[in-house]
C-alpha cells in the first residue's frame, strides 16, 4: 500500500552517504504521500549499509506510526509538523560538515554568488536555538514549530526557501519530493562551504547585487525559465 | 557530420565529475569545429550519470541551434560569443568550490608559485559583475562580452591566460580543444585552493618574483620549451 | 583461545583506513577480553593492506605479551594502563587530521552543537603534554596515567566522556567494545572539524546552551532514551 | 640491465595519484642504483594513467640520458645533483596542496606534534627562492644546489631531515629508496595540513617541547628504537 514512498524513501536515504552528507546515521530522509496523509521515514539508528526497504517506517502527519516494526527516526516529529503545515513532499535532515558549522555559528549563510541564487534569492536562514520550555517539552515536535515560526517572522516563503539551519543543531531541507529534498541538502552543503571560503578569501565580501540574484533565480524558476529541459 | 566534436564534448563533460569539478549539473563543456563554425555543448540540466552522446547539442557561433533535440546549456550564448571572437577550440564552465569562492570574493588569484606560473604569468583575472543593463538584457550573451572587455581593458592575452573568474559567479576556462579547457579548469581549481591556503599560512605572502615566473612559463611554453614529449 | 578478540581487533583496525582516520600506520585499535584479562592489538608498523588476523598480538593488562610472534603497537602500554584501571572493552588511537590539530593546539574542543551533545555533554578534553620525568621514563605507560590524571583532576567520567586529546600528540577514544571505540574516534574527528569551521565562521561562537546539551544527551543515553532500536 | 630500478620507479610514480599527491603530471619519483651511478625517472608530461614501465628513463648522476626513448622529467637535473652529492636511493617531487602552500608562504613548517617528531626533530625547512643568476642559468641543476646550500647553512642533516620545501615552488622528499621517498612526501603533506589547522585553531600555538620531540624520534629511529618489526 505504501510501497512507492517506501521505495523512494529508501533510495533517498541511500543518497546521503553517496553524496558525503552523513557520517554513520547522522541524517534521515522522509517522503510523503499527501493524499494518504502519511510519510515514509528511515528507522532510527540503522546504519546505511544495513538499511533495507522493508525497515522504512510509515507515520502520519501527527507523528503516529501507521506501519512498520522499527522505531522511526528520532527526528520524526519534526518531519510530521512540517508535512502537516506545509505542502511539501520530502524532507532531508543531515549533519553535513559545513552546513552544521554555520548552524553552530548561529549565522545565516550570505548569498555571495550565482550558485546560491540559482536556488534561492535569500540568505539561507538560521533559526535561533529554542527557548528552554520548548527544549524541555516535546523537543522534536517543537523543532518543527521553531522552523515555521522563523519563516513567518522573517517573511520567508517555504516554497522558495527550501532549506533552513536550526541553530546549534544542523540543516533541514525539503522539496516537492524526496529527491528534491536531498538535492537541496547537497546544495546547502556546497553553498555553505563556498560561503566560508569566500569570507576567508575576502573578509569584506558583500552579498551579490540584487539584479544578479533576480536574474539567476528567474532563469531557473521564473515564468520564462530556460534552465533544464521542458 | 558533427560526430567528432559530439564525442569529444561528451568525453570532456564526463571528466568534470571525475575531476570533482561539479556538483550535480553545475558545469558544462563545449568543443568547437571552427571550420564548420559550430560547437557541441552539453544539454541543459541533464545529470552526468544520464548523459549520452546523442543528447549533445550543436550550436553556431551566434548561438542558434543547428542540430539536436535537447535544449543546450543555459550558458550557451557565453560560449558562442567567445568562439565568435577568439580563436579557441574548447570552453569549460564550472562552479568548482575554490574557484567559485575567489569569484565570489571579487579578487584576482595572486600568482604565488610555480604551479601557477607553469600555466600563466599573470594573476588569474576576476572580471567585475556586470552592470545592471547587461544583466537585465541578454545576460549570457553579455557575460561573454564582460569577459572579453576585461581582457582588453587589462591587456590580457586569451592565448596565454586561458581562464577567468566572473565576479559573483564562477570560473570559465578555455583552450585549443575541449580537453585543454577541462585541464585548465582543473588547474584553476587547484591553484585557487593553494592560493587561499598560502594566504592562511602567511597573510603577508607576496607574489613570486618575476624572474621565476618567466622561467617556469618559458620552460613549458617558450621557444625552447623542454617540458613534456616533443 | 583468543580468536574472538583477534577477529574483532582485526576488523576494527581495518575500519581506520576505510573511515579516513589514518595515514599509513598512524593508528591502532585494541579489543579486550576482560574476563581473561587480556587484549588484542595491532602489530607495530604493519601496513593495513598487509595486516592479517594471525598477526594480532595478545597482551595482558600489565603490557606483557601473552601470544603472538609480532611486536605489538608501540602504544601498547597506554592501552594496558587504561584497561587495567577502567572498565572498557576497546581502545582506538589515531592521528586523524582535525583531532590531532586540536591536540597540537592544546585546546579542549568546545561543545558547539548537537552532533557533539549526542555523544558527550562536556568539551572534548585535552590533557597537557607530560612533564619531562614522565616523558623520559616509561613514556607510553605514563601516557595512560596522564590521561587518567586529567580525567580525575577535571571530574570527568570515562563512561560518559569516551575520548581525549593528548596534548602535542593525538586522540584516544574508547568504549564498551572495539567497534564503539572506532565509532567514537570517527565522531571525535568530525566534531573536531566542525568546531574549527564554526570558529572560522564566527570567531565569537559560544558553547551551546546547557538545556539543549542535556536534551540531546538524554534522548540518546538517558533513562528514557529514544534513539536507535531497542 | 636497469629493470629493477625501472620497476620500482614505475611503482613509486603510480603511488602519487593513489596517495592524492598529484594533479595531472605535477610530480615525479626517481630511484637510484648507486653502484651503477644511475637513476630511473618518470618521463616528462606523461599522464599517470598512460605511464608504462618501459617509458621510464635512465639517467646518470650528471643528468645525461643513459637509456630510454622518452625525454625525462623536466626536474631531472635537480634529482641528479642530489644523487651525486648525497647518499640517497630515491627522490619524490610533488606539488601536493598543503606542502606547496607552505612553500609559497616561504615559511618552515613548525614542529607542533608527535606525527612530525616521529619523522624528524626539526621544522620542515623552506629554502628561499633562488637568486636571479641561478634562475636564469641552469635552473633545475641550481635547484639541487639551492637545497643543499640551505641544508649546509642551517646545519641540517639530509639523513635525518629527508624533506624540504623549495620557496615559491613545492616539496621534495627523499630516502634510502624510492618507496621511502614517496612515504616521506606523503608524511610532509599530512604534517603540512595539520600544522595549518593547528595555527587556525590556536594562533599562539607553540613548537612542542624538546624532550617530547626527542622521545618520539628516539623510539622510532634511536639506538633502542622499538617501533615496527625488527
Amino acid at each position: 500500500m505504501y510501497s512507492a514512498i517506501k521505495e523512494e524513501a529508501y533510495a533517498c536515504n541511500m543518497l546521503l552517504p553517496k553524496l558525503n552528507l552523513v557520517l554513520f546515521t547522522f541524517g534521515n530522509v522522509s517522503v510523503a504521500d499527501r493524499e494518504k496523509g502519511v510519510f515514509a521515514i528511515k528507522p532510527s539508528g540503522v546504519p546505511y549499509e544495513e538499511l533495507k526497504v522493508d525497515q522504512i517506517v510509515i507515520v502520519d502527519f501527527d507523528g503516529n506510526i501507521v506501519e512498520g516494526k522499527f522505531r522511526p527516526s528520532s527526528d520524526t516529529k519534526t518531519h510530521a509538523v512540517l508535512y502537516k503545515h506545509w505542502d511539501i513532499g520530502g524532507i532531508t535532515h543531515t549533519h553535513s560538515s559545513y552546513g552544521t558549522a554555520w548552524a553552530q555559528s548561529l549565522r545565516d549563510i550570505p548569498i555571495f554568488g550565482t550558485t546560491h541564487a540559482d536556488h534561492l534569492t535569500k540568505d539561507i536562514p538560521c533559526a535561533a536555538p529554542m527557548k528552554d520550555d520548548r527544549i524541555i517539552g516535546n523537543y522534536e515536535y517543537e523543532t518543527g514549530f521553531q522552523i515555521m515560526d522563523h519563516f513567518q517572522e522573517n517573511n520567508l516563503d517555504y516554497k522558495e526557501v527550501e532549506m533552513v539551519l536550526v541553530g546549534s543543531h544542523a540543516p533541514f531541507a525539503w522539496g516537492k519530493d524526496g529527491h528534491k529534498s536531498v538535492y537541496n541538502a547537497a546544495v546547502l552543503e556546497e553553498v555553505a562551504k563556498m560561503a566560508l571560503l569566500t569570507e576567508q578569501i575576502n573578509p569584506q565580501a558583500q552579498r551579490m547585487k540584487e539584479s544578479l540574484i533576480n536574474k539567476h533565480w528567474d532563469r531557473k524558476h521564473g515564468a520564462e525559465a530556460y534552465y533544464g529541459q521542458q
